[in-house]
């Protein structure tokens, strides 16, 4: 964990009075991702799993469609740079990519409401099913497998899952970040995503879900609350959207018929 | 709060079983800001306050030094357009927003560590000091006045204050956003931002140290985590950055010497 935290010497103050004692901060590190010689962005991440995040992130912007084309993959994790390299050589639209990229983060999101995206995007039909039971077992081991979190009370955590447990756990102090470091890791290893769960420690914002939807994911679980767009995303998607999982309670936005009852 | 939350008919599963419930959701809007005639960014929002968002942003990111610049701002909330005119007609630089903006949000922070953005950023010299006891009642007082959370848990806020009380509260679906309409206002009304305080409900990146930065402010609360570029741009601009205030407990990790002990 040496790479996503660092020490600093802070002042606590409690009603004990002042002390100066050691302790964690999330890091927060520059990532430039460069798509056939063309720099395309910087993220602001946490520096684990860099060349998931950056598969992830050119998979979830339609950047890259599958593992086939990609033709090479060089990460500088000291620079903060990773350049990939595609079997097409893609002339990446600036234009396009400036308007759906400036909005996107926290409340920045993505222009795909107004865009092709949400129309082009197929709706989940997979007939998958989960127990309310198993929804409270996946989070609450969620909760206790999100590390850094717990050090540092400063980064955001996503999981891939099926009905009976984790398969996979990433964490970043972006919970975009999060969730495209999972779908980078499965593309690079193959390991298929339909029938399968999302659980994000973040809100539940419209990019989230088209995130979610673009890989055939029929369920979306969070601690947190969704937004309107979100939930109007995942009806018209077939999206099984739950929030507020705490403890033995949530709420099911959408698509309830596959929360059963066990 | 009619514009900012959306009612939804929900499926809440406790101990008790389902049931289908009223709920309100957070609401996720599209705001297109116009500047002497570019369109410059969408961004995702919550629908309340626009015109001060817009001017907050549009401050944030240097594109409007101050009131005087401003000849109109048009704002269409239906439609989620502003437009404003400057006395310059701005040129902008779309490849340097372009380069600036899509790292922007949540852990897609701005490129202002690699560019002229902090070397041109003057320290924060003010002697301002507040009381451990004001900390806490002021982050008491913000939590009592965050509305639109305590219906959702969806939204962020922030509020400016003087070590007596808050002055000012805005919220938004976005940590940024909540910020900038803060700024927006302070614009606007030409209230001063000198020798005052931002308490934030977000986490505290390296972009949020430098609006507050940009505005003169000295002392920066949030009840939760920052980053480490955040503590180490906090440190170089001469901000005192305070998190984890909980309770009678918080963390100082730069420029303590600004809290005293009563």
């Amino acid at each position: 964990m040496t790479d996503e935290v660092k020490g600093f010497t802070i002042l606590r103050v409690n009603e004990q009075g002042k002390s100066e004692v050691e302790d964690v901060v999330a890091r927060e590190f520059p990532f430039t991702i460069i798509l056939d010689n063309q720099e395309l962005v910087t993220l602001l991440c946490t520096p684990k799993d860099l060349k998931y995040l950056a598969i992830g992130f050119l998979s979830s912007e339609g950047l890259i469609e599958n593992k086939g084309e990609i033709r090479k993959i060089t990460l500088d994790d000291r620079r903060g740079v990773v350049r990939v390299e595609t079997e097409g050589d893609k002339e990446v639209d600036r234009e396009l990519l400036f308007k759906r990229l400036i909005t996107s983060g926290c409340g920045r999101g993505a222009a795909f409401y107004s865009a092709a995206d949400t129309t082009n995007q197929a709706r989940v039909e997979s007939q998958m099913k989960i127990s309310a039971r198993e929804v409270f077992a996946l989070v609450k081991e969620f909760q206790l497998r999100s590390q850094v979190y717990r050090a540092t009370g400063g980064v955001h955590s996503a999981a891939l899952c099926d009905t009976k447990g984790i398969l996979m756990v990433a964490e970043d102090i972006g919970r975009h970040n999060a969730i495209d470091k999972i779908f980078g890791e499965c593309m690079l290893k193959d390991i298929p995503t339909d029938e399968r769960i999302i659980i994000t420690s973040g809100r539940m914002s419209s990019e989230i879900v088209l995130k979610i939807a673009k890989r055939n994911i029929p369920i979306l679980l969070s601690k947190s609350a969704p937004t309107d767009l979100a939930v109007d995303l995942a009806a018209s998607l077939g999206v099984t959207l739950i929030g507020f999982v705490r403890g033995r309670r949530m709420n099911v936005y959408t698509d309830g018929w596959r929360v059963t009852g066990e």
